[in-house]
């Protein structure tokens, strides 16, 4: 019997976030991608979530290599996670696997993996796979999409692209590669969908700089300091030729910065010209002087937050001060950045931030660049990838519109495996498929019920009534209320004693829901609902 | 002694929402808007948030009337809880008062104030203060802004407003008008920052009646539902034109919408063509059929989120459905919007939203329209109101770039007290001011405390350690522990069972800090940092 190609999303179909993608032949599997997701404000105290890649670890023996597309946290960053479990080699381009090497070495599992480089030049075999990268154009140097040739067929798994004629020093999409290593047809196309809600193209990275060099060229006396995403090096390096061209020395704060920075210039990634570095405290005219800086999110640790909020170890923010926020505020993050805006602006500086001008454009393409895409590969299948329903869906409508027949078009989520023996395609039962929810140490521990805990303790707070009673659970004695997050206790006297009454008029009455009592009581008073626990105390 | 003009800031600056102003002269007071704030995400169960008002309540002999510049929660809906304490005269134009009156009768104070109409031919003399409404441009009807005539000069309180000449059915901004009203010159100008932070125009309300007419022409057979703010009476207006125009029926759905829409036809703000309206339940071809709902922010119990949820009473959303979600997501609300947008799309909808088409503008003006009004008004003094921080710098950016003098212009926060004598401005002490959380039955009781509480346990939980002891204080018998949000309980045996060791270990050592302990004994075991309060039990 001839054997199917499966594929298989464990991550990445359904959210943006923990990317990771399950090709198998036979027995043979290969894995593209493995990163995490940030979590969403609905999971309360998570660190991190992680896709479930129980699968690969069920099926290791089959498993002959991870593929990379980039080194963004959201491909990579689970890694660590899975080599706990998992020996595998690990193939991807140098700034890739220099990024990942780094991560893995944080993680003391650096043993678990050879990192092994793959380009255009160097395509690997694995089992029946044969796997070639092409350059694409992404907010991060050496990102690849790659040409995957299985026995049934050609998969093109775009990875994340934009179609960038002019990427101010970054890569350009090689769609010219992608023509000739196909030109025996495509079988089926795994296609990013980020922003298949967008209409037209997605501006050029050069905007980025030509508004740079601008605010650069009208910044007068002021000192400059621009926030960035620390794995945007081509725009850290156009930033940095800018700052030459117009005099000024260049000092990093935020440890992610200074350690991509360091590790791009020692892959060759980074040209800075000499002298152009100073140290943050090196005294220098604030008109000479442009920082880069962490922090366009916001993060409450990053260094441009602890200027904002006056900690920063070396930087003070007044007047004369030009913040520029280079870097789209991802959504979910919006309130942590306005506030943290609100306090440079209140510290004198002038800020120049989202719409105020083109500051920043996203690395993911719009509705033409996916159409031109579709047109370029003119796969036989799509599957879109890489986005939350919305986005899949949306960039599925965009394949029927470029002509493709509905049944061609396979919106999955995780979980799906999608079969195709190079002539037909269908999808079988999907495979179980959790959200791995990291925190603290814990890691896929914390769930369902425990969130709901959280959620509620997170409205109300808790309410925990002691409750004394004897051999034959008779109350003996004065109840006790222990809470927190309810009502200010010091003021809430009254409350509490009624409570206490409450329970003890349960009693009398010979009720024995004091759980369902109280909660009624609270209610009555006060139309909250706390966690209420009674705990009985055999004295 | 000469009086001076006092105007207090109670609301609005410093944040958007609860937007209240006090304008004194001598011993007169009056009330400009009297609005709620919705929670941020870091306001941990609270339903809502007040403006301080106590300097109005310790104040109410003086107080001449509380005047409305339009019916927006963020500028009424406070005032229910404003009249438990205070009497006074409310002035608006018809539709705002139609709309605090069915406010005021729900929340049963509408006895304590009588609701008198102000328009431009009928402006009002609240002792000192003459106030004269203009018309604004925005996204309710009948709103207003006011030229506030005192014995020291001329006030322009512009409101919420943009410059929009094609209003779609809505209203202008009648700056002709104004330059009559303050042809003696204006002292002082309180104006909109909402948008400061966005360049060039908003812009008009007619791109989103063009959007929609084509939509409705390109929808063919599919049922149409456009999910809208319901107080947007003049694009309601528009749609249901349009709807009329392609022959379709309108149902409404969403308690807000119909009473909205029942209010605006009874008070002669909404023309809707007979037979237009039918029942949502209206036995009528989907291609026929125009649906009104609630939800464009994904609340929870909105009509829209029903449908996404397949929980609505009568309609059911699958292929066929084109859903128009008319209404721009409020920061804050992009996941809520995003998966409610997901399942409508998995329901098989099709969706238009956000930034695939224009079906939605804002109803504040930008950079250019503040500056124009600027220029039309030419106040000897500027206070940027209604605004975040960011938003109130930006605004008096804008007016040194107008040319205004550095010191002409005041970036104040809530509580601020600005004086003039009608030559010279100054501030003086600010007033001490609390934002007023509402929780449930709770006003003004909920606090840091507590906040700071519900945030950690929103993270980790909490651990409460029963711990018997005898008259002595020692150790008799088995501590229990009770948790919640911190580790799913039947998986963690092992975890509570080495804690009650830990307690025992810490008796035998004669140590009695159980709680730092416990933390301690959490934090190394699982890397979290639940609540942990240790209780007594005398046994």
């Amino acid at each position: 019997m001839a054997q199917k190609l499966r594929i298989i999303p464990l991550g990445g179909l359904g959210e943006i976030g923990k990317n990771m993608t399950v090709y198998e032949y036979g027995r043979n599997m290969i894995v593209v991608d493995c990163g995490v997701m940030f979590p969403e404000s609905d999971m309360y105290g998570i660190d991190l979530v992680l896709p479930d890649y129980n699968y690969v670890i069920q099926n290791q023996d089959r498993l002959r290599g991870i593929v990379l597309t980039h080194a963004h946290m959201d491909h990579i960053a689970a890694l660590p996670y899975l080599l706990r479990h998992v020996k595998a080699p690990i193939y991807g381009t140098p700034l890739t696997l220099g990024l990942v090497e780094r991560q893995l070495r944080e993680k003391n599992v650096l043993d678990r993996a050879a990192l092994l480089p793959l380009t255009q030049a160097q395509p690997v075999q694995l089992g029946p796979f044969r796997v070639t990268p092409f350059a694409v154009a992404h907010s991060i140097p050496d990102s690849v999409g790659f040409v995957i040739d299985t026995p049934v067929g050609t998969v093109v798994h775009t990875g994340d692209y934009k179609l960038d004629e002019t990427p101010a020093g970054g890569y350009k999409t090689d769609l010219d590669t992608l023509q000739a290593l196909t030109q025996g047809g495509v079988l089926a196309m795994l296609g990013d969908s980020t922003n298949a809600d967008r209409p037209g193209r997605t501006p050029t990275e050069r905007v980025v700089a030509e508004t740079i060099d601008r605010l650069l060229a009208e910044a007068g006396n002021q000192r400059v300091i621009i926030a960035t995403f620390s794995s945007l090096l081509a725009r850290l390096q156009e930033i940095m030729r800018l700052a030459h061209k117009y005099g000024r020395k260049v000092a990093l704060t935020g440890r992610s910065l200074i350690e991509n920075v360091n590790l791009a210039r020692e892959l060759g990634y980074l040209d800075v010209p000499e002298g152009l570095l100073v140290d943050v405290e090196a005294h220098i005219p604030p008109s000479k002087m442009l920082i880069l800086s962490t922090g366009s999110q916001g993060e409450p640790r990053s260094a441009l937050n602890q200027m904002a909020n006056d900690l920063h170890r070396s930087l003070k923010i007044g007047p004369g001060d030009l913040i520029i926020i280079s870097g789209g505020t991802i959504p979910g993050n919006e309130e942590t950045v306005g506030g943290m805006l609100n306090k440079l602006f209140e510290r004198g500086a002038n800020v120049i931030y989202g719409p105020m001008a083109q500051v920043h454009v996203s690395g993911h393409g719009s509705r033409d660049e996916l159409r031109a895409m579709i047109e370029t590969v003119k796969p036989r299948y799509l599957i879109p990838a890489h986005g939350e329903a919305r986005h899949l869906y949306l960039h599925a409508q965009l394949a029927a519109e470029a002509g493709m027949p509905d049944d061609h078009v396979f919106v999955l989520r995780d979980g799906a495996q999608w079969i195709t023996d190079g002539e037909n395609a269908w999808t079988e039962e999907s495979i179980a498929i959790d959200e791995v929810l990291v925190d603290g140490r814990l890691i896929g521990e914390i769930g369902e019920i425990v969130m709901r805990d959280r959620r509620r303790l997170s409205q109300d707070g808790f309410i925990v009534a002691l409750i004394p009673i004897d051999a034959d659970k008779r109350l003996i004695g004065e109840p006790q209320i222990v809470s927190r997050g309810f009502v200010y206790l010091n003021g809430a006297d009254d409350l509490l004693a009624s409570a206490r009454q409450e329970i003890k008029r349960q009693y009398r009455r010979g009720e024995r829901n004091v759980q369902r009592a109280l909660e009624d009581f609270f209610y009555r008073e006060t139309q909250l609902r706390p966690v209420v626990l009674p705990q009985y105390v055999q004295v």
